[in-house]
């Protein structure tokens, strides 16, 4: 079972998303931009969670949206708070895309390709899911973050300082505790990521790498310690 | 002045690089493989140095190279060790390129842009010495270094532990120290230097932070800090 199906882990997630947050302010925006126009455009979106980004871009003018999760609960809770005429949402996990069919003029991922081990074969299907110069917007946990989940951002007298972490050169599984859960991710250099897209027929379109602004800050102070360490990274790919 | 002509700081930075050292190991193997076949091709080396990978190229079949620094014992240096019939030595900085006429099919760059302010105005200058599809590959001290010269390696009874750092989301002018003497380089974010690229006129073609192999790791042991925060990356980019 994945963790996000766990009564525990989804009522926690469900919380933590339901009040000020990074993913509102910092990577969904991010990912937004990087999109860009969606008018009449037909996307997936891998990992869509309860689907409060694709009910956006449904708003925003795209044609078609196909909402993917592996998680029961967040499918579920997409269909009974997201729904639109446009929008369809099936339990699929990220690494069984290759069982679709259609062609996208956008693919886009939300913090899922963090879970994924085999980040090659993902993009291949990904290539093959999208119609010529289609473009990928994804974003992952920053490659500061997944190196080392007991990294930490240190204080002096002055309030955070800095941040420790260590084997970012170490590729590879990482287990960690999310709300008291074990979650299983994959840590991979950014040079890594960038390759891989390249491998895979994509030429890269731009990256973000989102910081808090005043606006930001005034919600959630804590964020400025994204000054030391960014907690995401977004990057647009185009199909070639 | 620039600090490499700097009779102590010459001297200290010839010593470093006579004996085994991280250029050798790490970066410079990266540059050439990324350059691939140079043979019949015409070499822009902004910051040669002292010329020891303009030779390289030269005896690799390259059929000319003009290689510029800014410092005038460097060149001395290079026109005495490393000189070749089709290589040309000249006194120039990186940030008058743009008076140079000619074009080229590589331009090549050896852990100099982190010594220039305006990115964008260099970036732009080298796509317009640049033939079509001509490539650029260069090397920077590593975003996490550029970030903050006090950032620091950590250890704990096994070794190395990890490493420690600040102000990654903080763009702009450093001031550190190096053999004694004040350096001022530039701290850009990953991002910033591939959006920069992709800005002039660029397509990313792969980029590489290099990690120390057994061979190295025998060289240099404490080399094994890089798996924590490598010292470089290295990108090819193409002229489009």
């Amino acid at each position: 079972m994945n963790i996000y199906d766990d009564e525990h882990f989804f009522r926690s997630y469900i919380e933590l998303r339901s009040s000020a947050n990074y993913n509102d302010i910092l990577e969904t925006p991010a990912i937004l931009s990087l999109i860009g126009d969606v008018k009449g455009k037909r996307i997936l979106d891998i990992g869509c969670g309860f689907g409060k980004t694709d009910a956006a871009l449904s708003d925003a003018g795209a044609s078609f949206i196909l909402g993917i999760d592996i998680s029961e609960k967040m499918i579920g809770k997409a269909r009974e708070e997201n729904s639109r005429g446009n929008i369809e949402y099936r339990v699929l996990s990220a690494e069984d895309i290759s069982s679709l069919d259609g062609s996208f003029d956008v693919v886009m991922s939300s913090l899922c390709f963090h879970y994924i081990k085999d980040l090659n074969r993902l993009l291949s299907s990904v290539h093959s899911l999208l119609s010529d110069h289609g473009i990928l917007v994804f974003s992952t946990e920053h490659p500061l973050t997944t190196a080392s989940y007991d990294g930490h951002y240190t204080e002096d007298g002055n309030g955070w300082s800095g941040y420790c972490f260590s084997d970012y050169g170490r590729e590879g599984k990482r287990e960690s505790l999310w709300f008291e859960r074990p979650v299983t991710t994959y840590h991979r250099m950014f040079s890594t990521v960038v390759n891989s897209l390249l491998d895979n027929g994509f030429t890269i379109k731009g990256i973000v790498e989102p910081l808090p602004d005043d606006e930001a800050l005034g919600k959630i102070r804590r964020m400025v310690r994204e000054y030391h360490k960014p907690s995401f990274i977004i990057i647009k790919a185009e199909r070639i």
